[in-house]
């Protein structure tokens, strides 16, 4: 591990070199663009985006859910899981029915199809969530992980769109 | 700092509440997000996004670029890039004009109100910056932004969009 003032002085180096290098937005913007190439060249057999893979891995771990339950799981808009359903299901990899106690409200589960699939890409989703981090020291990827789950934990009451964590 | 098997442990147990939270892209995609809504309403006065707020940084620093070259500087798409600047060109904060040497090329510049903008809205988008990261203990945030730095660098090759660093 760096000492304090060893970070402190990468940091006014990378500074120097550009001040978009310490802003955590401009980083995180960046890394999400990167995840998403490396998403792209690891699963393009599959077709499936980083949020349609998160919504179905919701799905195959609770079950049926409705949409607002759906969006809250994966911390995502309202308006963008009605976009997302509507396209697994012509695919044939989740179906909608009313629930039987309140007819208005849809609920969603993966088809078998759906299951089959998830399974069949979880290696190849799995190698590009790895790639995202493999190039920090092994030992440090853990810290880094960790750090990355207190901020987004920390932060679910910021905007609009919440993320129901499991309390431990 | 934790030991490396207390830290194997809070991620067993994160893991148990949800497969989401130990994977790397969904927490950065989420962290993205969140940094959104906190730059939002950290900067809602001035009706300037993220990626604008980056793209105009590069120009303070870089003086007059093309817009290749800008995107380069912040690693974003070309097309985004021919998206943005005719946006800001309108509300009067950036101005172009053909390159003497090759008038296919137009140079994208601040105007002196972009600068003006831009120097106004710096101590909200910092607080953004920093609301962002804070909830990390203060002595581990220069590690968390090593790390997202050492990742951005190190995987620059992948996908189509390099971000074009200054070599330390």
């Amino acid at each position: 591990m760096l000492s304090v003032s060893e970070a402190k002085q990468q940091l006014k180096s990378a500074e120097a070199r550009s001040p978009l290098l310490v802003r955590p937005g401009f980083l995180i913007r960046r890394l999400h663009q990167l995840h998403g190439s490396l998403f792209l060249e690891e699963t393009r057999d599959f077709s499936i985006t980083p949020v349609q893979y998160s919504l179905m891995t919701a799905l195959a771990e609770r079950g049926e859910l409705d949409q607002n339950s759906l969006a809250l799981e994966i911390g995502l808009e309202r308006t963008s899981v009605a976009e997302v359903v509507p396209r697994l299901q012509e695919r044939g990899l989740l179906e909608r029915r009313p629930s039987r106690s309140d007819g208005r409200v849809k609920l969603v589960r993966l088809t078998r199809k759906g299951r089959n699939l998830l399974r069949r890409m979880a290696p190849a989703a799995q190698r590009a969530h790895e790639r995202t981090i493999d190039r920090l020291p092994a030992a440090e990827r853990d810290t880094f992980l960790l750090h990355l789950i207190t901020l987004v934990e920390a932060n679910n009451d910021v905007g609009s769109v919440p993320f129901r964590l499991p309390r431990p």
